[in-house]
């Protein structure tokens, strides 16, 4: 049966999505071309967009069509994709309603322009820079969790917009537990006794060859430019226009070839997931990710699980010997392997391997809540931070470029987003291991370069459904659990022991 | 004194601008870096955003807020800057508000796929492709006239929004009058005894180097890369997100830098114009540009009167020669200027000297407007296109491509768009006239590389005055004078008199 109420509200959300689409493409074009002037005409422009969408969304309601849905949901009249569209749109209208139009467009333009601030303060290793800014979009985030409301920690009002279901103290205990296998685990590996040398990895590689043969592993393993592109920017990110026009972006180093693979790889599982969404559900929650933790869980499975497994390199090791046989071709398969999962903690989160990155999600996660909570100043983040990387990592912060400042999520008011990160390797390892029992042979087709299974096995599992889920839900569906950290700590274990030999 | 109503008139424009801003990078990105199959897509969004930006723009007035300053404005109660922003605001508002938005979502969906049909159609050398697209437009557009309304011709609605106060009569005389000299003109021309070899400034020219040089170019004539940027697309254009982020794109062929160094002169040439509009009046009338023959103006003063002189090339010739000494340390200054300069008639509009060029425009307006008036027939246009090629240019025309098919105008929508071609030419011209008296040893400061004084005197007395004054208005106030064709027509026998020798 038709139901014409939620036609009309399908309506609704596909202009507001239009309009989502244009800013969106603002984002990126800012990121990617935008001449360094530019930027407060595009902030203007972006702040004033947002406080579009934010008053259309909230306009869905205006004569009550939304209310009236909700009463059809709790009375069992919808079903399938409409009981989803309604009840994934209230929950948005919930908070977003509770904003004013004014917080909205303050927030849009004070991280808009504060991103810039942080890229200076970062080249020039000036915290004081940023301070003020950062108290604002503190201050700004504060008064969000206020306005939305929660019953715990501030902080739980700030998480439930990347990790819908999850609570801080869910989060607290996942880390905590996590933090008790890492930190042994890291202390096994640093007193083993094998040396690897990933030195010798480094070289002099040419951007656009680099450029060329991301492209070849991004197309490889599934990414379709007839639909997207590929592009190069200061931090690598993906970015949805539509379903069918996906990009994202990679960084490169000129003497290191493997950190843009790897970033590539990542960026590849995230442009997947959107590319797999529903296009003809465009605007609606059905052609919308789950989560960030889920999204994470797509990008950390192709990077590492598959990216940095023995039989993708048995498949593309050769072509990058071939592309860069200085100095790829003294190097046998296997110190390779051993190389590109190198474990040593590292000062940058994203330069760190997949063992000890979860720490710097821990440190981040600990003081960002603090923060929020009030128990921490902004003016003693620096030292805090310091405090804890070494403390967590066994390291001294030479600076706070190499520290507080060397990420972009908070001065783009992202506060609540890092623990997704974390969540995301969890869910990756859990699906993992459920998609290798249902993919017979699966590192065989790895190793000869065919990825069509994977990438059917999740646009049918977890892509096309876009917000159908919540991330335990589809947990459940598709693993017959809900999260369970084992699967990430085996995974460690197996992969690790083997090379480190303890 | 303030008036509250203007300023509260204002951030309502300003609200549309930042819609228009989205819009043209939409647009920009669509030419410039989009996937193919995107495109379906992106003709939504672009579609939505029409209607949305028309709607707003005729609620400007939804409480009356218009009609109030127009009255004011008609008992001189406005001066200055205010007077210009509610006149030119209301000279809008007149034509948008007779325009439903289901048309004007129409007419934008359709224009945005039909370019990429048209495109095809080119490419396969067929018209039949285009056609009913072609039909589907000139039917909307005949619609749009009507809407619109007009007195003598329909398409008098249309040439008005390219040209205000022009008049097909007007543009027919022009033109008219100009065929008049160029006929026996070019005859002479062609039967100089002069012969000038084109050929040998062929060669090899790598896109990155040419790339490298053109920006040099439009670095060094006064394109400022801190608020815009310059890219590869098809169909060069430039556009504008705002005055502070204003681009151009410029088109490559392997074999002749001079087919990318014209068309980066031309475009910096629009460029600087938007540069040039005083960006703290962003989104009123104040920031935009007179009309678009005083914008080719621009252009084709750069790219032809400057871009093509002795003087221009006595300074960047040395730099082309270094640059791609083959085949150029071969050639003289003397025989290069010949070579810019070589007039002969092209069955390419875009490819024709400056000299044929406006024979092109005169067989576009005769051809458009018999389609809009609707004594011609869509089927017809093609053996008409070959018919009139024939018997202005003498050439025969051996496929659709390099015939009917090869503009992007009426794809696009842009009928009646055509004749500002030439009337920036004589504009460009008699512009160009009064600032030689201005500017003391013009042709030696060009000569020396120094174009600071061009862009300044163009500032002042064009660029910053946005829509203050109306095409001929600006030409009286700037040389004295309304437009007068013999500046245009001295200036080529003067040129070429010289270079053939007659």
């Amino acid at each position: 049966m038709k139901n014409n109420l939620v036609d009309e509200l399908k309506r609704r959300l596909v202009e507001i999505a239009h309009l989502n689409t244009a800013s969106s493409l603002l984002h990126w074009d800012r990121e990617v071309n935008m001449a360094p002037r530019s930027i407060d005409s595009r902030a203007a422009t972006t702040a004033y967009l947002a406080g579009l969408i934010h008053n259309k969304f909230i306009a869905v309601d205006s004569d009550g069509l939304l209310k009236k849905l909700k009463k059809q949901l709790d009375s069992n009249k919808l079903k399938g994709g409409d009981a989803v569209i309604v009840g994934e749109t209230w929950r948005s209208f919930e908070r977003e309603r509770k904003l004013p139009e004014k917080f909205v467009r303050k927030m849009a333009e004070v991280t808009s322009k504060a991103q810039h601030i942080w890229a200076e303060a970062r080249k020039q290793n000036k915290f004081s820079l940023f301070k003020p800014w950062l108290s604002e979009i503190v201050k700004l985030k504060r008064e969000e969790a206020r306005l939305v409301g929660y019953s715990g920690s501030p902080y739980d009002a700030l998480l439930d917009v990347y990790e819908p279901g999850m609570t801080t103290g869910n989060v607290s205990e996942i880390l905590f537990g996590l933090k008790d296998f890492l930190v042994p685990f890291i202390r096994k590996i640093k007193s083993s006794q094998r040396a690897i040398n990933a030195n010798i990895a480094r070289g002099s590689f040419p951007l656009d060859k680099q450029h060329a043969f991301n492209e070849s592993i991004a197309r490889k393993i599934g990414f379709d430019f007839e639909t997207g592109r590929v592009d190069k920017s200061a931090h690598p990110f993906t970015i949805t226009m539509h379903p069918q026009d996906v990009r994202f972006t990679t960084r490169y180093r000129n003497n290191d070839v493997l950190y843009s693979i790897g970033s590539t790889i990542h960026e590849t599982g995230h442009a997947l997931y959107e590319q797999g969404l529903p296009a003809e559900h465009f605007g609606t929650p059905l052609a919308e990710s789950i989560s960030l933790g889920v999204h994470e869980s797509q990008s950390r499975m192709w990077e590492n699980m598959i990216g940095k497994s023995k039989s993708f390199w048995k498949y593309f090791y050769p072509k990058l010997q071939k592309e860069f046989p200085v100095p790829f071709m003294r190097i046998s398969l296997n110190d390779f392997y051993n190389i590109v999962n190198f474990v040593k903690p590292s000062l940058i989160r994203t330069e760190s391997d997949e063992v000890t990155y979860n720490l710097h999600i821990i440190i981040r996660f600990e003081l960002e809540k603090a923060i929020i909570e009030g128990s921490l100043e902004i003016k003693d983040l620096p030292a805090a931070w310091r405090s804890k990387v070494n403390e967590y990592l066994g390291l001294d912060v030479p600076s706070d470029t190499l520290g507080v400042l060397q990420d972009v999520h908070w001065s783009g008011g992202s506060i609540g987003y890092f623990p997704t990160y974390t969540l995301g390797n969890m869910y990756a390892a859990q699906f993992y291991s459920a998609m290798s029992k249902k993919i017979h042979g699966l590192s065989n087709k790895i190793a000869k370069g065919d990825f069509r299974d994977i990438k059917k096995w999740l646009n049918k599992n977890i892509h096309q459904h876009g917000k159908t889920y919540k991330p335990n839900d589809l947990l459940v569906k598709v693993t017959g659990e809900p999260l369970n950290s084992r699967y990430f700590c085996d995974y460690l274990e197996n992969k690790y022991k083997a090379i480190y030999k303890f």
